[in-house]
């Protein structure tokens, strides 16, 4: 498990060092980031990408974006600071760890208003290194909390990357197979490739080997015939957002693999940290979908056209999954089940 | 409707023409084939493909293959027909339209067992051409059974390409559309890219486009979502094999639309003309699956590699949707519809 010292994500040298997932799984290529508008645009063109590891680009952002104000008081370090958080945050729209990074460093911003702007803008940065730190401990506690629905031998279908490169080191989904698999428990995984962006067939592969585990990659469309063959016993995915009665939006794709997984009883687990929930969202309906550009269907990934010239293309990066659809959600308080308005209350608040 | 006076095969000039689909949507080119390995390639790396189209291009091949042969009896002539008819039934296994045409040329073999070699030959090869004008006129016929199922304004989903590059000039799925566009209804298409060899995304929306189809592309995996959203009132496939209780083998992706259809209440339709039906085949557990390269999977479409060196992949090329999830069967004779087992062999024996 330790051939893999990886970090998403981190700041090194006064900025930001992150793994460029475009260039996976051809090359491991590192981009590193001193300016705002070239983390807006890693986040924008998924060089970074999963919600835990956008949040950490999103704290990591706001100190990039505001260690050089001129600010000489508070209300315009203050005006400095949402001019960052509204850039930042315009980059994608449905991923709550990246608000929810922004709302924890603006809280930080706020508490700290009688302090001198340096010792703000330290504070901010302390911050930034607290969220990467609780993402490493909150992937590790979803892992041991998850590892138990598991058992030697599962064969076990995911979608989209929601491992160590979704995350800063771990993951979320995947993390919970790391942590069956470090139990001893043999698990073998199909990976969806997770179209447009291919998530599945280019993040997860590589991950997943170098992890040495047991991995075959299917295309989208093949999940059901697996399920109909009776070769897969689980399905887990991770989640970009959670509204309060536990509807999530997670990869388009991921609801078709829960209704897939009800019709053929399989149980179906969604990952994510607590951080991930938004309560003040309460069903899916209101969940921002992103739609991403067409050129992603139309020219997959290497910029030369599959489909006829000008065709319409219908392209949300997510969709949302029902909780009643959801057999548990795995999370680094423990695991939340139905009835999920009341247990997710419960259980996070 | 007459932009698109193209044949998906013919025989032209004493060797067979066909559009190289391949090379969809970027040029239209043409294959000339004069030899039965190029044939026989052209069919393996689905230079053509589609089961209706499958299953003229092996008519014509046993003519091509069969043309030059030296024999001066029936004895001779046969046991080089059964080479050649060996040869092409090993480029795909699944779509039964192929067996059915080599079938049909080895009992006019038969029957005209006592002329010359040279009127045999000329048997075969007139027999080749009442396929092709066959697949014409059943096309036809299934669209106007199936249109009667689809009104104005319907949104329809399909997979894979069934239009006029399936079959010899209009299509099956497709061509109940064309049928129905024809008459007057507006139809909005939905295109399934159908990984992992891209036939919606490269063929139908080449096709619609030209017929002036309203068609709107999307990853496999979107499917469910504009389901969920209430966006799509009828889904239509075509068929590589149908076994005698109505399981339905098509492209891969067919099954997971089936039961997504079968979850949102959406009518969910097959067409295909009796050819397709293999009625020695009780059930779809016995309908030969091809599994395909898995390079198709893991260099999409350009030779590029998209997952890690050396993944296993799974790439079977067809699924079977059990005969309970289809609505109706719309064939050449006639809606079939449940119970199966009887309407199937009241309306093809």
């Amino acid at each position: 498990m330790n051939r893999m010292n990886i970090q998403t994500i981190s700041w090194q040298k006064n900025r930001i060092k992150l793994i460029d997932q475009t260039m996976l799984p051809q090359r491991l290529e590192y981009v590193y980031i001193r300016k705002l508008p070239q983390l807006w645009r890693a986040i924008k063109i998924m060089q970074i990408r999963g919600a835990p590891a956008i949040g950490a680009a999103a704290a990591l952002g706001v100190y990039l974006g505001i260690r050089d104000s001129a600010a000489k008081n508070f209300q315009d370090l203050r005006r400095d600071f949402q001019k960052v958080r509204d850039y930042i945050g315009s980059a994608r729209p449905t991923a709550r760890n990246l608000f929810g990074s922004l709302e924890r460093m603006e809280s930080v911003l706020s508490r700290n208003r009688y302090r001198p702007v340096a010792t703000i803008k330290k504070l901010l940065f302390r911050e930034a290194l607290a969220v990467i730190k609780e993402d490493k401990i909150s992937c590790r506690r979803i892992g041991s909390y998850g590892a138990k629905l598991f058992k030697d031998k599962d064969v076990v279908l995911t979608i989209c990357n929601t491992g160590s490169l979704a995350t800063i080191d771990y993951g979320t989904a995947l993390g919970v197979i790391y942590t069956a698999v470090k139990q001893g428990k043999k698990i073998k995984v199909f990976a969806c490739e997770t179209r447009p962006m291919l998530q599945g067939a280019r993040l997860n592969t590589w991950e997943l080997k170098r992890r040495g585990v047991d991995v075959t990659l299917i295309c989208d469309s093949m999940a059901a015939t697996l399920m109909q063959q009776g070769k897969i016993n689980k399905v887990i995915a991770g989640a970009d957002r959670i509204a309060a009665n536990g509807d999530t939006a997670n990869k388009i794709g991921t609801y078709a693999l829960a209704v897939l997984s009800c019709y053929h009883k399989i149980p179906f687990y969604i990952a994510a940290p607590a951080s991930t929930f938004d309560l003040k969202i309460k069903t899916g309906k209101d969940i921002p979908i992103e739609q991403r550009p067409s050129s992603e269907v139309t020219e997959l990934f290497f910029k030369k056209p599959i489909a006829a010239p000008g065709v319409k293309v219908f392209n949300p990066a997510f969709d949302v999954t029902p909780a009643d659809l959801i057999t548990a959600i795995i999370t680094d308080r423990g695991l939340i089940r139905s009835p999920y308005s009341r247990n997710v209350r419960k259980t996070l608040v």
